[in-house]
């Protein structure tokens, strides 16, 4: 029999941290997507393979699909979330996993997670009418509510370690190289 | 009757880049996403509304609703993309956004646009296994196949302003400030 908590397999959990500790090349992984264009602001992302753990998955039957298109009032036509909205989905995503699976590493019970996000644009930086204002976010502000019998310390202090160790909020905080290339 | 090319309405960019430029604060944006955890490392995304140009946007009947999970390998089960793939697809509509509606302004048609993406990840960050190894991606690098009759310099011209407008670009490679709250 298996420990779970909060969804979590945590036998399996501490399995992979242990595997990984006798075999770091475990925890290499390479994550793909691939866009295919389709009219005006929409663009449609197909997402399936990846390599990690050694070996190349196979777990998915299927590709997820992701719609993108940019709203009326940003020429679009509704067919998906824009851009950085998208983003806002990846680091919501990202913080809830954090906070769930050391949640349940540490034995907090978990009853209920929900986070709200906003990010301030200025367009002045896409439409490329001025080289001052920067094309992305401004400032992004995420508020969590937890639903939890663990005291608010112990969920802060959560909290304070899923930021220090979420992948998404390290690639909005901090620069990730990013080669651009127009294949042959 | 107006210009569409690429699926862009070229009047409608026009008059919404002199819009701008007549009253700066059309071009404050603020975008929203509520996230909700579900189990384990399934979490749902909702994205509707959203501040600009003036005023609350009633464009959208309903909202997008995205998933994220992770694969086996990362104890999910594979109900969404994970959190880092949704990077990848963030990036991919905001270059295919991008890319589109500048040709479109500067009159090159595009016939097909297509990018592959890759990033690399290392999990002893996620897993707070090295204080050295950062959560986030260490690389991505981004390929891009066009169908167009402009010649390969105007492309790679384009292809130039577009990495120096995108919003997502610009906030996977440089600092964004994010504030994370934990409401009472």
């Amino acid at each position: 029999m298996s420990i779970v908590r909060n969804g979590v397999n945590v036998d399996q959990l501490i399995g992979t941290v242990n595997a990984i500790k006798d075999n770091p090349d475990l925890a290499h992984f390479h994550f793909r997507a691939a866009n295919e264009w389709v009219s005006g602001g929409h663009s449609r992302t197909t997402i399936q393979s990846f390599y990690g753990a050694g070996s190349e998955d196979t777990s998915r039957s299927g590709p997820f699909i992701l719609e993108g298109d940019e709203p009326p009032v940003l020429l679009g036509s509704n067919a998906g979330p824009n851009a950085v909205e998208a983003v806002l989905h990846a680091l919501a995503s990202c913080l809830a996993v954090g906070f769930v699976y050391n949640a349940a590493a540490q034995g907090v019970q978990v009853d209920g997670l929900e986070f709200d996000l906003e990010g301030d644009i200025d367009l002045h930086g896409f439409l490329g009418l001025s080289e001052q204002i920067r094309p992305g976010y401004q400032n992004i502000r995420v508020s969590y509510r937890v639903k939890s019998d663990a005291p608010r310390e112990k969920l802060e202090e959560l909290c304070e370690y899923v930021q220090k160790t979420s992948p998404v909020l390290d690639i909005i905080r901090n620069p990730i190289p990013v080669s651009v290339t127009l294949a042959d």
